[in-house]
């Protein structure tokens, strides 16, 4: 029998592929088994030593997996499936609706004391990475102001409302953070941003044979909410330049904040993020966490946490020791 | 009695001074007094409600003080002052002597666990926020590198090597992150780089009059160890300009880890400080991991602790609900 820490991953979308992936990246963690809603036959698994099992028998794996590792989506899966997960497992998941957060942690919370488990909820890198950055600098440096940017990345959300123009075949969008915006928080100057201040849209669009391109382009940069308050560019372009440029999904931004302290000492603080794929990025931070769920939940530290609960350590495959004598 | 959390500060040099600034700006925490082994009378504190006490009276404060941060010096100060002090207090420090710092851990350990304190060693930017970096990234993204780069920043070390050539009256050096390497890394090469690889020094140098410049470069330029390796720019300028543009300490630098993940998606993980004052900035990091201190003690966590130990919700002086809320 191995030592490695055992893990399922729930739901085979782009999290979940992403996170098989970077499980097999490792040396101290393994996968049993993925489970789906699907007819687990049907799904194709990348990896050959992978296997499929219906979710309906996920209960079954209660000795055999250390941590599952929910890959659904926010919107509807999550609400359901992290509750019911952690009365069974520790979990972690990647819950991204950041107005809900606090309800969702309560409502995970309870069953997650309740039947002892460990469940780290929106972990990821926005929530994530992002959110422990803000705390992290906003300690530091009380006299300050936090920015988060966006981008470059594909939005889901703002490529789908271009899909529904009319006369538009096909096309994406990219969230572009404003060089400009970004220029005046480096330089400490403590600017007020609004979300439209801070970034571009930029959009590929495919369009329908003899569609009238003045007339897309137009409904798409006066579309309310979505477009019409930004600074919105639409480049039209083949289906062989979108399949070709434009299908992967590359995401990142900035978390800056400028503080400062004594006097008038300017301290800036910066993290940043560029993803050639923001779902295998995301799920390799999943996985990095399912270490801290699993060592957690054997120090009987039960209950929903965040990544503000885990020390960093805990996500580490490396001894205490070899970080402090290699990484300190 | 006020709530707040009451800190020592153990040393009145730069970062001591920082310091006192630092806890100035929080609201949760307040200064008892500045402890120092100079005639506590002489000593002229920037801020007239705090009070200056001989270190040796220092004993007499474990009642009224909840964590020390100790602000002395890594080489010769700490070794001892950081084992004396977490024999009755809970303590903050910024240890950096790097290669050292397995056998002080052990030392501090030792006596921190028996005396039933908590001490956290080597807080600060590097080691600190930094070393806490490197280990997240590596975590997240094993198939990768890291890289640290400093500057532009102030090195006291070869600042001091310059003043002591033959000619010079007064001098500064900064080091330079080599911006060609800074790209390299960030387009997701991997190159292999040595420390001279990655940064380069540049000397502003006062002459004695009538001094030979030629030879005073030729000198620095040639110094074994400290320049001889890398691509160095030796500057003379004025004792006014030298007062005038080169008396602040900036500094800050650069992790960043390239990693990648699936078949071959690159994925930039960059954490990067620009920093006014580097001592201010240290010292306001040693501040916030003061409230780690005094909780970890309050919950039990004895001995030696680093930035790996340390739940970020730790240093914030905001609620788990309010992080959850407002951060996540
Ligand atoms: N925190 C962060 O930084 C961050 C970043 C990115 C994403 N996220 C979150 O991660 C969530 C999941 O993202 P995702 O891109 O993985 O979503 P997704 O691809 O839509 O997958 C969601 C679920 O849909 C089902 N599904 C996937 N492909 C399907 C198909 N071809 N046919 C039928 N069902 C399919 C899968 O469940 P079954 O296998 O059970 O059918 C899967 O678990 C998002 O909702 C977002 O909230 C967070
Ligand atoms: N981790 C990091 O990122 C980081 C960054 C920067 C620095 N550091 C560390 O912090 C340490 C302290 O740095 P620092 O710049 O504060 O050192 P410093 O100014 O030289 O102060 C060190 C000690 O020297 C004494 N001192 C200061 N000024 C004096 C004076 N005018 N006359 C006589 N004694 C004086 C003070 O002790 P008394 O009051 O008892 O005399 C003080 O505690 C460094 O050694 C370095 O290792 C760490």
């Amino acid at each position: 029998m191995s030592n490695k820490i055992k893990l399922g991953v729930v739901g085979y979308g782009n999290l979940g592929k992403g996170a098989v992936k970077a499980i097999k990246a490792t040396e101290d963690l393994e996968l049993v088994a993925v489970f789906t809603r699907r007819d687990p036959e049907a799904l194709e698994l990348d990896d050959p030593d992978a296997k499929a099992v219906h979710i309906d028998n996920a209960g079954n794996y209660q000795n055999d997996i250390d941590v599952m590792l929910l890959c659904g989506g926010s919107a509807t899966d999550l609400p359901e499936q992290t509750p019911y997960f952690a009365s069974m497992f520790n979990t972690v998941d990647s819950y991204d609706t950041h107005a809900k957060i606090p309800e969702f942690y309560q409502m995970v919370n309870e069953v997650a004391t309740k039947h002892h488990t460990t469940a780290i909820i929106s972990t990821g890198w926005d929530p994530g990475l992002f959110s422990l950055n803000r705390v992290m600098a906003d300690a530091i440096l009380p006299n300050g102001e936090n920015y988060s940017f966006w981008g470059k990345g594909l939005s889901q959300g703002h490529s789908d409302a271009v899909r529904r123009v009319n006369g538009v075949k096909n096309g994406v969008q990219y969230t572009i953070p404003s060089e400009e915006a970004i220029e005046q928080v480096r330089s400490g100057a403590n600017p007020e941003l609004t979300k439209s201040g801070k970034h571009r849209r930029v959009c590929y669009v495919v369009a329908e044979k003899d569609a009238d391109k003045a007339a897309i382009e137009n409904e798409i940069k006066t579309m309310p909410n979505y477009f019409a308050d930004y600074d919105t560019e639409v480049n039209f372009i083949s289906e062989e330049e979108l399949e070709r440029d434009h299908s992967k999904a590359p995401h990142g931004g900035f978390v800056i904040r400028s503080g400062n302290t004594g006097e008038a000492n300017k301290q800036i603080y910066e993290f940043s993020l560029t993803l050639d794929s923001n779902p295998e990025f995301t799920s390799s931070v999943l996985v990095a966490y399912a270490r801290a769920a699993h060592r957690m939940s054997q120090e009987n530290q039960f209950g929903a946490k965040t990544v503000y609960d885990v020390a960093p350590a805990y996500i580490s495959p490396r001894s205490a020791e070899a970080l402090r004598r290699d990484y300190l």
